[in-house]
């Protein structure tokens, strides 16, 4: 039997027959499974914060709340530590879904605005 | 009885009497269970990914895939779709996550470079 030549890459196996392909395709199944609930869950988050922004501009209510806000990271960095994961990502999470959820609020109000001006 | 002032702002009721912020409460309430779950998918989504970098630094495998991005893109619009949430945002979503993937997987690569060297 020859021997393998040094210079094959090493990501040239086929696919079938390699048992690390075989294990990321296992992992990213469970990624995939993981991702729809996670679409699933903000998508649900969103359909929250629309009656809290309908709620807000019915009842006149300031669109942003800072000491809700603090109360929040606070609970969700340590929801993370708790889960072992990085503190700094779930508060970057947190604000990348709140500025979502701003910008939903804003394009609430100025519908509202624009129905009471029409 | 005397007429409310009407310079008193919409937002001086006490909390507890206002309907409004009884409804806000509720909603909140709704929004932390959901945050929960969030964190705990995204824990669980980052063990996932660090053994897939694992999986990949050992196999040799190159640390990004663009065709099976390109495929989770697709999905993960169409599940935002059918969930009635923006499609845009779920892409935004998944970029923001995947840097954060990306960043966990060269930090794996750099530890394994420095066993491998040490």
């Amino acid at each position: 039997m020859s021997p393998k030549p040094s210079n094959m890459p090493h990501t040239s196996k086929p696919v079938g027959s390699d048992p690390a392909l075989a294990e990321l395709e296992r992992l990213r199944a469970s990624i995939d499974n993981i991702d729809a609930a996670l679409i699933h869950m903000l998508a649900e988050r969103f359909r929250c914060t629309q009656e809290v922004g309908k709620l807000k501009a019915r009842a006149h209510l300031p669109p942003a709340d800072p000491s809700r806000e603090t109360r929040q990271i606070e609970r969700l960095r340590q929801l993370a530590r708790d889960a072992h994961l990085d503190p700094d990502f779930a508060e970057k999470f947190l604000a990348f879904v709140i500025r979502e959820v701003i910008r939903h609020h804003e394009a609430i109000a100025a519908d509202a605005r624009r129905a009471s001006e029409g």
